[in-house]
Order: structure tokens, then sequence, then C-alpha cells
């Protein structure tokens, strides 16, 4: 991993008065980035890609976009093509924007895995056109009425395989991203996958199996109600998170969330067998390597 | 479990110009009920008892209390005792306690359990002069500088045993925790701990838990450090708490907690079993059950 100096990179936006973005997926992280991309200037006109009638009447309804197209319509009018789908639905939809983009053109996703997609890529023709990146931004919520203009600042945004990407292109988005606010971050997919799993994959899943323990224990929602303190609400926020979006995600880390999953069990074990056998001892030098995350996460 | 509509209780202070109370453990929970207390006019002047003499310098300089006296001397000058200890002291010390306050006096504490206390005192002479409560209030902190004058308001408030507590006693305590901004919530002590174990205890523990699982796979702390979003913050924040309040409460709360602990890993483990198995729909069904939890969390 490779970070890079924010201020190295030129902070003005690449063309004055903005370039035409197409979003495909306006939602949660689609949405925002159209929102966003316009606040700052970077893009002058956005265009929405939406599979549903539904999803296209919301968008232009929320202001998300200025207008909706079909996919190949949409694709001729743009700098940027921004995908951010089900990562399930990434690669077929990518290899057809692929095919229909030319020389100037920059194409950017925003998935939450990404050795599936580069792999899948590696040998395209137009590979050095497409930026693989993952802005380390989210909330519980999807859809287009989840997307907020306060999206991504202060936060990281990976960015995968580089070098395979065309140089001007990669400085393009990394220009957009450091002007939405983000820190940018450098890996092989191979090891943002693995870094992804275990700090964010495995928080979603601890997180609705907690929801699963308390709605399988609990049988007076009113007790859970009355007495959820923050510390409930926080540890069991990202249950709400759309299965949707994150079962591809889960299938396509599968390895690696496995991987981090053994441990967390083996890890709640250690407290299950501190308290069965009363090692009041145990279970504090437990808390205790807990409290190490403190020099990590202020 | 009862609640009662707080209309019903008086919302003005219970005596012009305030009381003296005396706090028992000027940290977290006892430095933010002195500060809040003071700041609603509900006391006039706020007594610290602390047990070592770096605390009493830091309650004074932190102006949580008006003066810091031993534990006796303390008592004479008080309306009302709080006692707010780690769990495991609370017994010896509220026995102590007990045995010195009068008829016109009240003892409050504001412990995390309620059953081996309730149950210590269920049979001591002056048993109705102590109200036994659980503000449903925390964070991370500790300590005398964690106190804050934002607390418990919009949280809930436990009282157990309201019947075995004199009747004006509990009206002055309600009062106090009413003016606060809290809603009060009637349990059974048994039925408290129980709740407490499902939507706060297993929250701390699956969030030290995450925080171990996490820095034994994580070998390089800058992508932790770099990559974390809201998303693990949220989930690994309770990993921040102190051990010496958390395993007397885990101690004291055992098989409870033992109880939800054992459903929570099987709960991970059918999360395992359907990446095992590749079985999506398992894993989307187990995923839509977690979202139930946005009917009770908003």
């Amino acid at each position: 991993m490779t970070t890079e100096n924010n201020e190295n990179i030129l902070q003005a936006p690449f063309r004055v008065g903005g370039i035409t973005i197409t979003i495909v997926g306006v939602g949660l992280i689609g949405g925002s980035f159209a929102l966003v991309s316009k606040q700052k200037s970077i893009a002058k006109h956005v265009i929405g890609v939406c599979n549903r009638e539904e999803t296209k009447q919301k968008v232009l309804a929320l202001g998300l976009v200025d207008e909706v197209l079909p996919l190949e319509e949409a694709i001729k009018k743009s700098d940027l093509i921004y995908v951010a789908i089900p990562v399930d639905a990434t690669v077929p939809v990518m290899q057809k924007i692929m095919h229909l983009v030319n020389n100037q053109q920059i194409v950017v996703d925003a998935g939450s895995t990404k050795f599936v997609l580069c792999d899948a890529l590696k040998n395209h023709p137009m590979r050095k056109r497409f930026v693989a990146t993952h802005p380390m931004w989210g909330t519980e919520y999807s859809g287009p009425e989840a997307a907020v203009a306060t999206a991504f600042a202060g936060r990281a945004c990976v960015i995968c395989e580089k070098d395979k990407s065309d140089g001007a292109a990669v400085k393009m988005v990394e220009n957009i991203y450091t002007n939405l606010g983000m820190h940018l971050v450098y890996m092989e997919a191979v090891a943002h996958d693995t870094h992804a799993a275990y700090v964010s994959h495995i928080s979603h899943i601890t997180s609705f199996a907690l929801a699963n323990t308390v709605l399988e224990k609990e049988k007076e929602e009113d007790a859970i109600f009355e007495l959820a303190g923050g510390g409930f609400e926080s540890t069991v926020r990202l249950a709400k998170s759309n299965p949707a979006m994150w079962a591809p995600i889960f299938m396509q880390n599968r390895e690696n969330v496995l991987d981090v999953l053994n441990e967390h069990i083996s890890q709640l074990r250690k407290f299950k067998s501190a308290l069965e056998k009363e090692n009041i001892d145990y279970l504090n030098e437990l808390m205790e390597n807990a409290n190490k995350i403190k020099r990590i996460i202020k």
C-alpha cells in the first residue's frame, strides 16, 4: 500500500466549466457522486443511466442528474462514465461499456471488490481507459434517496492497478477524488480485497449477525426500542444495509471474508471461554488487547 | 416492562435552590451526573467521593464537584448519594453507605447490572431509602475527563424494584432523571439484566472481539488507519471501553451474556455456512431478516 501526498495533485478542476459525466447506477454512491461533482463544478452536465422506469423518475425528481438516457446514447455524450452498481452486475455492464468508449473517454468503477473486475478486464483492448477505484465511504442506506452532497470528504479512495490505466486518465480521476476531499491510497486489486474484508466487510457481517441475535433472543421489541442506547445503535447500524449490494460483495470476496469471519468466531469463543471459566484475568486481557484499537482509530 | 408517561411526573425541581448531592465515583457517569445536576439546578452543592488522590485533584480541577470529602463526612452533608462505581465494588460500598444514611436521605446507584445489588440489599433495614437505577447512557470513554454536560438526555432510565423503595424517594429520583431529559422504564432486576445483555452487553463483546479480529488479521496498521470508513469505526467504537468497568458487568451478568453470546456465535456460523456453500439465497435471507431491525431502531 502506498499513499500519495495530496499536495502533489492539482487541486483545480481539470477543465474550465466542467465535463460531462454519465453515472451508471444512480444510487447511494452514484447519486452522491453526481451531486458532489456538480456542486464542485467538476461536471457541467450529469447523465443518469437507470434500469428501472421508477428510478428514472426518482433521480430526475431528486435533481441528482440533468437527464436520463439509455447507456449507449449516454456514453456518446460523456467524457467520463462512472459505474456504481452491485458488484455482481459490474463485470457484464463494464464489458459492454468498454466496448463503446473511445480513446479520450474514461471509465471509472466504484465497487467494493476489485479483483474480479480487474481480472475480467485485464486483457481488454481498452483496459487503459479504465480506472479501478473504491471510495471508502458509504452509509447503511441505499437507492437515490440515500445520495448526499456531504459524501466522500475526509475518507480514503483506493485506486487499484494504477499502472494498467492511462496516465492522464488516472490523473483526471485522482484530481476528481481529491477535489471531493478524499485522500488517495494505491493498491493491487488482491491486496485491496484482503484489506477490505478486514476493515469493512467483516463489520457488516458482525452487524447483520448482531441484529439477528437480538431479534432472535429479545422477544420484547418494546424493550429493544426503549433500552437501546448509543452502543447498540452504533454496532447494529450496518444491519440496515441493502442485501442486494452486500451479498455480491461477500460472494466475490468469499475467501477473504471467510478467513476473517473464522477469526472473528474464534475471538468470540475466547470471550465465551473466559466467561464460562469465570476467568476475569483472561477477560481483562482480551479487552485490554482490544483497547489497542485506540492507537489506530481515534 | 412498564413505561410511564413523563407528563405525569412533576417537571419542576423538587426543592427551590436545589439539594446537596454526593457522587461516589466521579467518572464518566458520576461526573456527568454531577455536571448536569448542577446545570439543571437540581443540586446546589455537589460533593465528590474519590478513592485516589490523583482523581480528587482532577475532579476539582475539572469543576465537576464543589468539594471532595471522605465518604462518611460527605454523606452527613447530603440529601442524595449517587453511586457510580464499577459493579464489583458496588455491593460492599453500598452496604457501607446504607449503614450511614438516615430516613430522609436517598441512595441511588447507576450500575449496568441490577440483580446482584438488589438481591444483596433486599433485607437491609434501610432498603426503602435505596432506589436502583440504570440510566442507559454511556460512551466508550471513562474517568472524570469523560464526563459531559450533554449526557443522559433522550435516553431511557430503568428503575428496578420500584415497590421496594420509599414512594417519595422514588418520586424524587424520577423527578431528577426526567429533568435530565430521560424517559423512565420500570422493570424487575432479573428482567433488566436479561434485556441489558441483549441490547447493551453483547454489543460490547462483539465490538471487543471485532477489534481483536482486525488486530490479529490486519498486520498493516496503516491499512486500518487509512481505509477504516464509518462502518468499521462505528462497529469497533465500543472496543475502546474500559475493561475495569466491563469485566465486572460481564461477570455479574454471566449467564445472560453467555446465553446471548452463544446465539451470536450461532448466527455468525449461519453466515459462514452460507458463504462456504456459496448459497446466495441463504445469505440474502439472513440479511433480509437482519434488516427487520429497521422497524425498531430508526
